[in-house]
């Protein structure tokens, strides 16, 4: 396979490629400094610590959030937000039917070990809008004590009332804690940070950096428990986990190479501009929408607010079917559930085996966007 | 600073420099075929899914491990097998004094929050052996829920008698679970695996890999609950995690650039042989100790069994002190605790803060042992 001709069309589940200073900064990094990040006299390993403040003050600024905690990845990020905030028997947690495993999964085992109860929010299956006044009165009934809420659907690219919704959990509970999966479009769109407690972003999705480099950005001053443990490199005489900064979330070695790659991207990030990005998928998302609209035996899913991800089926050929056909024409995009499988459920997609996700990003093109028409024009 | 001159002798915190394929192997699969494992027809997804298989058999191999689980960080693999034990209250967990807090905070969480004891394995001060009577006697009187126990110090070096102790704590108790910390050793020292329930394994570290990979080598059936919860591309529309399978323990997107590395590194490992490393290493935990103790000021510890690393202190000069001195000779070592409390309280080195920690690996030379003579000397 020749990456020459590839068309990459899966920026959902990785951003690919990256920018070249990403792969340049990772590499150079890693054959000069690969220390292990610490404190002390050992030059590489101040070296790498240095990255890894520089690293984070930028990030700190792209997402404007105070604090700012890594993680592995989002997964992870995630799991220690839901796990660590000690909710407790009958506490009433509610998330929009977008949601991830990483999202449902973690909140599927704390209504198992301890009681929680998990609510959807309700959302129009035409516009894809949520219906604002009834959340109003469903949190005036049962007060929310979380609200967890992609920023954009994995599936469908909707883009979710993250202001409003937090808005309204903050007035009805000013106790709720408030987590945003930033995956899909953390640094891309600015929600208000004062009252969203954690922003979750994954460093090789919308922020193109590489695997391995993701966390939580902190609005408030809330703060999850540590929900793993191990070795910080402070207060190392102690069996606790240090009880203040954001060393208690990041136990064991950092991965520097990854926190390279990030700063790379973030520098990237900062030279394009937040609006150029915005405005590229925009363009993006509007081509592929028309190109898949215009085949007649497609049913394509549009929300009123979508960012870089479309969703698709086509009468009579299974979503698998389409993504084996496309990646023979060396189009690479995904079928499947997309670990979402409360948005099939919503959207009445689970029975034929999901959508076919369509997924643009900074390097994708609208010459692509033809291209999968013709492809697709071909398979029908 | 030149990286031609310096000399790092901190490969107990992650080995450097890696082999050059592993630089490469990172750079090139990244730069070709960096999208997101998954199955399907996705042409990018299905050369990262293969090579993550690929890399997995090969660490079979080299681990002599029937099943292997990945894992972000060895800390993580351990919080998932330690805290994923289903451990009770007034269960016994046995450790060496020599654990790293990613062992002894994971169980001083459980401690607290269900109730087990943890116990101190005795130890001669001198040889560093393991009273193994001793041990037999109290495994009698208390048998172990869990043996817990580093292959190899990574303070001292020392080399714990893992098969001894695995054998004694399933004779004791035949539903024991031993856990091994092969941070330092995996897959340079190897024991014998029908006995441990899993070998925690560390990529960047005796793997010679790259950060952001490491995992768990289960050598019997036990299989730990998983810690966290998130999307595995299988069973998406359950919100269980898989109930079989090593994909149970992997949520998230795989670090497929970590694994590239990985890949190339036990490659690289299967051409030098097991027995070329270990021989390697040997003589030049001779040349660092012979080193060391000409000189008059210096404590050096000297466990009987030592492996790679070489814990000294000097008179009147406190460890910081030293790191510092010979970092401005670009003498990469490591002064303090190394996340290992327990290990100085047992040696009487907590109150000086710790020791000057020298640790070699496959590209130190005995040569550089000879420079770092001479630049302590300078110091004392």
């Amino acid at each position: 396979m020749s990456n020459a001709e590839l068309i990459y069309l899966d920026n959902a589940a990785t951003t690919f490629p990256k920018p070249e200073s990403v792969y340049q900064a990772m590499d150079q990094f890693y054959r000069s400094y690969g220390g292990n990040a610490g404190r002390g006299g050992n030059p590489l390993a101040r070296k790498a610590a240095s990255l890894v403040h520089e690293t984070r003050e930028l990030l700190k600024l792209w997402l404007s959030a105070p604090e700012v905690a890594f993680s592995p990845s989002a997964t992870l990020a995630l799991n220690t937000a839901i796990l660590g905030a000690d909710l407790g028997m009958g506490d009433v947690v509610y998330v929009s039917p977008f949601e991830h495993n990483s999202v449902l999964r973690p909140l599927a085992h704390l209504r198992k070990a301890v009681g929680i109860e998990v609510r959807v929010l309700p959302f129009d299956k035409q516009t894809f809008a949520c219906a604002l006044d009834d959340v109003r009165k469903q949190f005036r009934i049962d007060p929310p004590a979380m609200l967890c809420i992609s920023q954009v659907s994995n599936v469908f690219g909707a883009v979710l009332p993250v202001d409003e919704l937090s808005l309204l959990a903050k007035q009805a509970n000013a106790r709720a804690i408030v987590l945003v999966d930033g995956a899909q479009a953390a640094g891309l769109l600015l929600p208000t940070m004062e009252r969203i407690d954690a922003l979750i972003f994954s460093g090789h999705k919308s922020l193109y950096g590489p695997f391995g480099i993701a966390g939580l950005a902190f609005g408030t001053r809330w703060r999850p428990q540590p929900i793993f443990f191990g070795g910080t490199g402070t207060q190392s005489d102690s069996l606790d986990m240090p009880a203040q900064g954001m060393g208690r979330y990041e136990a064991g070695s950092q991965n520097i190479v990854a926190v390279a790659g990030l700063h790379a991207a973030l520098l990237w990030l900062h030279e394009q501009g937040r609006e150029h990005l915005q405005s590229h998928l925009n363009s993006l998302t509007h081509a592929l929408v028309s190109a898949l609209q215009s085949i007649p035996q497609a049913t394509v899913y549009t929300p009123q607010q979508q960012s870089g991800i479309v969703s698709f089926t086509l009468e009579g050929i299974s979503p698998q079917a389409i993504e084996t056909a496309l990646g023979a024409k060396n189009i690479a995009v995904r079928a499947g559930l997309h670990c979402a499988p409360w948005s099939h459920e919503w959207a009445g997609t689970l029975e034929q085996g999901g959508t076919v996700r369509v997924s643009g990003g900074w390097f994708s093109s609208e010459k692509e966007a033809a291209h999968l028409f013709d492809s697709l024009k071909a398979v029908v």
